[in-house]
């Protein structure tokens, strides 16, 4: 597990370069799915830019999990911008290539808080960075950049062992405002009818959720979801005896923003564990957390899906 | 009347909770729609969320009001976080409920701006509270927590009596980012190709805009609607001797932000009374202007129908 | 050419009153496209709001121009709010009309930064006033209010002419918050799969874009588009050696942020001249620049659809 999660972390994958992740992952599927319960419809390429969708069996609820990283652009001379919201100190090292080759450089923040690199030579403009790839695994904990959200997506490549009806679904440009999600609620409610939708990411340590209590079910972020849904999947994980806390904040966002602006009428939930250091080079997750949202995944897949009440919950 | 405003006002729905004003409204149609000129046909369920649509005959015209409040949620400890814009003072009474039952507590505001409650026992994170009802009967106005937006839903059922085609349509999540308009508009558009919307909503006393003066049709707030029919619907109120003023404004939003952002093309015009005192515990709206939205809203819903001009105006 | 460009910036189309410019257009395709290699078929009216759209051959790809301009509407008093962005110095001269006549009037900014206008009388609230015109040509440059999207709309109209196979789209609200791209996206996808779209549209002069450097690529603004879509785009430009720039910015903004968000899977791609004192009075911008862009329209437009890819680029 050790070794597949190290390679995940290796890919790079910023936002709208998310065809390197799509390949790792379909390169999984293709190897693996062979010994699945049930063996999956792949669904890319035209008509997904570079999404994913696995879909099994009859699906009534699908998992989301994005495939895109923050990251830096390079602007003009040795000036970088940010992709989404990278939380930098300001001695990271960065990695990308150009078409003069591949690049190790490091990240600067002069005094007025703008961003720079420092390398031998000119990158070419448009060029995207991430941070240099460092996973650590500690006895009860992994260190990365980029958990968020290679977890994710790490947990939905878990469940799909086992699953029998569901959707999973890989998604881009989260990081940086959006774009693939409404097509892709688009293609699930219009093909299958799917109205229920999770959103398999992490999220921060807070006075109210801590590292080790177990996964964190969210009642709000930013976005307000529909109340009855959320409480059925709390009733879920009591009844199921999943360690897990509830967050609930003012900010923050996810994927499920645009299931919840789509022109459809989704239910929706974030389940996910959360992380240290959110954003940085420097992410941190318990791993009894993501034990737990494995197993909680697992039980929402088959019982959202067993236990269908239309969506009266 | 009186009576049964002041029930409506009792309602908890602050957004993502709009289910109870969607039962609500439920049995007002049920109880009254044999009386009406058209019984209408009524959507609700799987397909809407907690969104309710009465279709009357033919419809190619749809009034919105949207059936939540701003609120606010219970963080961790005795941390509030706001549900929409409330526009507190600190001594407010609040309401709701939890597992352990029926909460009255207050509201304060500590020196960092932030907002608690006092309360002689904790209440579960993710409640939700509402301001106290606090309904009061003036000669000429009404004062209460919430006109925004029981006054729309008011002015709809109103209508209904004689309506003979037309949609009503009540939505959710409009106070905290919208999330239902959406498939709302894709619904009636792809069902009945309506094309033209109404908000049902109230709106603020300004420098321009008086108590009294008349029900206001806005000609911009934050979104800009298509002038042709903005000027459509002042020519409607000269001819039919409408009191009315109107609003320009740059700030400020409602329904029409997402009917304006849909896939669909769609005129639409907010028409409504000013509030004073907006998103506090102590609305406040003029009876005479109420009356002249409730006159208004008879006639536009008969006379864009009637003369129907596609969309050239 | 400069008496039609002349006549193209006289007229008055503000955000919300586009009409008059597809009239504009309308008319010119009407007196042209007999002579046009192609005539295309033309979609407007009760489906399209303001919107026009020309469809040529089998289209592949669709080139965006907006119509409207940023502008000032009259709130109460002498007081003006802006349409969009516009950028003012205090001195400008603006017109527009109302139900008692047309309109030459000054525009003034208050100490506190409040936009009002001195006219003999008072103008009815709601009135949308602009820019005053003032087209100048120059040796290597033309000077005008509005460059921004007349350029645009100038560009599409120009490459009419020898277009076999696309589709030429004149949008609305592009510089007050958008409004017309979703449901003009939904169409051409729906009715004709189109899954490649360009923005025909001026950027800004920067510290990496310059005045006659050639037409500018852009890599990314607040939104990132797919990477191999503009590599791509900047491959078929070095093949036929066209003059042109890469832009690399964190902020600004077009049409192409509604196609991202749309809920189909379209790659897009900014191509546009830079101009100098963008939003102003004066924009400006060069002769040379505005040749590269036409050029480049004309190859794109055929070798998207020649060398017609999918999406695996």
């Amino acid at each position: 597990m050790c070794a597949f999660l190290k390679s995940l972390f290796e890919v790079h994958s910023p936002s709208g370069e998310e065809v390197n992740m799509k390949r790792f992952i379909l390169n999984f599927v293709n190897a693996n799915s062979d010994k699945w319960r049930v063996k999956p419809e792949i669904f890319h390429g035209e008509e997904f830019q570079d999404c994913l969708v696995l879909i099994f069996g009859k699906p009534e609820i699908a998992a989301f999990a994005h495939m895109d990283t923050t990251g830096f652009t390079v602007r003009y001379q040795d000036q970088l911008i940010p992709i989404g919201g990278p939380d930098v100190s300001g001695d990271e090292s960065l990695t990308g290539s150009d078409d003069l080759g591949d690049i190790d450089c490091d990240l600067t923040i002069n005094d007025e808080h703008q961003l720079h690199y420092q390398f031998g030579r000119a990158i070419t403009s448009g060029t995207s960075l991430v941070y240099k790839s460092n996973f650590k695994e500690e006895q009860s904990y992994y260190c990365s950049p980029y958990l968020d959200n290679r977890i994710g997506i790490y947990n939905l490549l878990n469940i799909a062992e086992k699953l029998e009806n569901g959707a999973l679904v890989f998604s881009c440009w989260e990081e940086h405002g959006g774009g693939s999600v409404p097509f892709l609620v688009r293609f699930l409610y219009e093909k299958y009818e799917i109205k229920k939708m999770l959103v398999s990411d992490v999220t921060w340590v807070s006075d109210g959720v801590r590292m080790n209590d177990g996964v964190v079910i969210s009642h709000r972020d930013k976005n307000i979801p529909r109340k009855s849904f959320i409480n059925y999947i709390t009733h879920l994980a009591d009844v199921n005896n999943i360690p897990y806390q509830s967050e609930v904040e003012a900010y923050g966002s996810s994927d499920a923003r645009e299931i919840q602006l789509s022109p459809y009428p989704i239910d929706w939930c974030f389940v996910g564990p959360p992380v240290e250091n959110a954003h940085s080079n420097n992410e941190k997750i318990s791993k009894k957390d993501l034990k737990s949202m494995i197993l909680f995944y697992r039980i929402l897949m088959d019982q959202l899906y067993l236990h269908n009440t239309g969506n009266n919950y």
